[in-house]
């Protein structure tokens, strides 16, 4: 293994009042991180460019040196959960959310507030099953509130999902349920359209029903009563290949791209969420993620070039404007992963590059276009230098008069 | 103890066509120095000023802070051999040297060829107390060719010595013998000059007839058949006071030197030259005295912040134009000196500091205005560094477009 490549979801982030107004990154204690920063150069990236606010499709795809394509999310996650997606395919990713009624269609929240276990999910998505279409389709639950969506041929991709914080890219939240909406004039795009929406307002009166909503109410909790769609896409762009990766990750955008890429994937059981709790699970997962990169690591070392490992939790904790949460990630993933490398990697001539796919700032609760940084350990930093005239001619001390020399190195203090 | 500066006399020097264009330093193996220099900060250094050919004394003067004031070099070698000047005594430095005859003046060689024993110089030395002049004098040779001349009182500093190289400051090789020169109208300024001409006639007679020199002429050896007097001075220049320093030499200039900066000093008794190598010895000189210097370190570590060493035979090498033998003893430096340091210095966390006092390029033979390089290891480079927002901006990556990230950290090869 030549380089290892560590992608921390949402990583960038603004100063934050309550880390005293730090980011999580500059708050979060890292030594093994900075034991790589101490020897290892920075930067920033624009994920795809400058003033961009990228979707974590097309930062990754952007990163991995394609263009970057909107729209492709939900036949990512669909190979990602192994649902295949063909060509002609529509995909499309899904949320299970909260809204007030179907009457004022007022968004409670986006992701059920994150309390959906698993089991809930699994007899939630089960009665979507029997909603009677005109078209056949295939609903398969993901990861906590999410999904997604397959129409095996003859859909349109000419379509908006219907939920508009990423229809639109603007960075604000969505108030209100929305139609998704045909893109152009063909017929095929409007007859989607249609299809969409009688699938969005049938699942919601399914859902409004259902036990598991109804006791969820009964307990004071949130319902998810309502379904989120985006990422419309009958196609996958033409991406560059990855034959030489492996690849670590467990959320089905990263699985299914890595995929896509001819990378060797590697994954595991995300833990399954029981109680309430989101973040007690979260960072159940991230561990459970970490030490499963570790093995992964030093299982395929000597079969791959490079190994992409993505941890998604952090961009969790900013979506959810949970400052402390994320830095204690970051921490989380520096006490694990980051402790191991800081051995394993100059040991093994392994280069580290750490960097996030976006910015997700707290206090915005999205994504932003702030540029993410970007570290690059290579275990040949320092570079071989030679003390002599040529190389000395070029170094950072300059050029020194005598007398100055004593105090230029400090060794008058 | 907070940092140890290694003065490498003479480092500095020129591509030489027997180490194929290299100059000693870059032609030299010297692992343990780059360690030093992979992990530290470079540059280049004029131990004057730009352009300025310095003396040893001057430079010396000069890299501690003092102004470089010229002819000082008698006074502190004659402090540096227990002399102890006072104020108002006339020293001068003192070269055995070889000449063709007094009648045609013609300068063999500067040095009897370094072939001169210990033995040799003693018996020559002996012989030269019995020079009879108006005025008391003392003679004490030093090491190898060198010796220092101290009269007590009366004399005065506005002369030039016979050495014509060093009176002059060009970097040229002085032919011919010449005479001492008042530099002024004093009356005193003619009577020292007077005086140092008949020491020296007085001395060419005495050594032309010298059972060392009818023995060595015998053999085929150059005799010691001349002395060449330089840097008259009668007192010492004010010079800043190192009190937390320790020095390490053993050439009567840099023992001086040390002992009027207030410094601790240190010093071995140098081998005695036995045959006619020179070069034997002063490689075994060398490697004592990199062993002592070690041996200081380690002893004064707790009570000194800073510890000078300064080690002579590079110097010597290329004003013999002997780049090769450079090189072996730079080497050598490293091998002993810095292989030591290498651990020692980290673990103690001091810094340390190599540079040359001035170049002495072995095609000229002499000093010259080119710089030299200077090299400073700190402990604490690298500097902690923390992988943040904050930091990332400022670091050397600089700002990275997504699609541009896995070439620009080399992820792609």
């Amino acid at each position: 293994m030549k380089g290892i490549l560590v992608i921390i979801d949402g990583l960038g982030d603004l100063p934050n009042k309550l880390l005293g107004n730090k980011t999580p990154l500059e708050a979060a204690k890292t030594p093994h991180i900075d034991f790589f920063a101490a020897r290892g150069e920075m930067g920033l990236m624009h994920p795809v460019r400058s003033g961009f606010v990228p979707e974590s499709d097309e930062a990754l795809l952007s990163i991995f040196g394609n263009e970057p394509t909107p729209g492709c999310r939900g036949q990512f996650e669909a190979l990602g959960v192994g649902l295949n997606p063909l060509r002609g395919d529509l995909a499309l990713r899904v949320n299970f959310a909260t809204i007030d009624s179907i009457k004022s269609g007022k968004i409670v929240d986006r992701r059920v507030g994150r309390t959906l276990s698993s089991k809930e999910i699994d007899l939630l998505s089960k009665s979507l099953k029997n909603i009677s279409l005109p078209v056949k389709f295939e609903f398969v639950p993901t990861i906590q509130h999410r999904g997604v969506l397959v129409f095996r041929g003859g859909m349109s991709e000419g379509v908006s999902g219907n939920d508009m914080v990423y229809s639109s890219g603007r960075v604000a939240m969505q108030e209100r349920i929305s139609l998704c909406i045909p893109k152009d004039d063909e017929e095929n795009s409007h007859y989607t359209a249609n299809i969409l929406n009688e699938f969005v307002e049938k699942a919601a009166y399914v859902l409004r029903e259902h036990p598991v909503n109804l006791s969820r109410v009964k307990k004071g909790l949130m319902p998810a009563n309502y379904l989120l769609l985006r990422s419309a896409g009958v196609d996958f762009p033409k991406i560059k290949e990855y034959r030489r990766w492996c690849s670590m990750g467990y959320m089905p955008l990263e699985i299914g791209f890595a995929k896509k890429s001819s990378m060797g994937v590697f994954s595991f059981d995300y833990p399954k969420q029981k109680g309430f709790d989101a973040y007690e699970n979260l960072e159940d997962g991230l561990n459970k993620a970490c030490k499963f990169a570790i093995k992964i690591i030093k299982k395929q070392k000597d079969k791959f070039d490079y190994c992409y490992i993505h941890l998604r939790e952090t961009d969790i904790a900013g979506h959810d404007n949970k400052p402390v949460e994320k830095k204690i990630m970051i921490e989380e993933i520096d006490r694990t992963l980051f402790k191991f490398l800081r051995n394993f990697a100059p040991q093994n001539k392994i280069k580290v590059a750490v960097t996030g796919d976006h910015s997700t700032p707290c206090k915005f609760k999205v994504h932003s276009a702030d540029p993410v940084p970007v570290l690059l350990y290579d275990f040949q930093i320092p570079r071989e230098k030679h003390f002599n005239e040529k190389e000395a001619r070029n170094g950072s001390l300059g050029r020194i008069e005598g007398n100055e020399f004593l105090s230029r190195i400090g060794f008058d203090k």
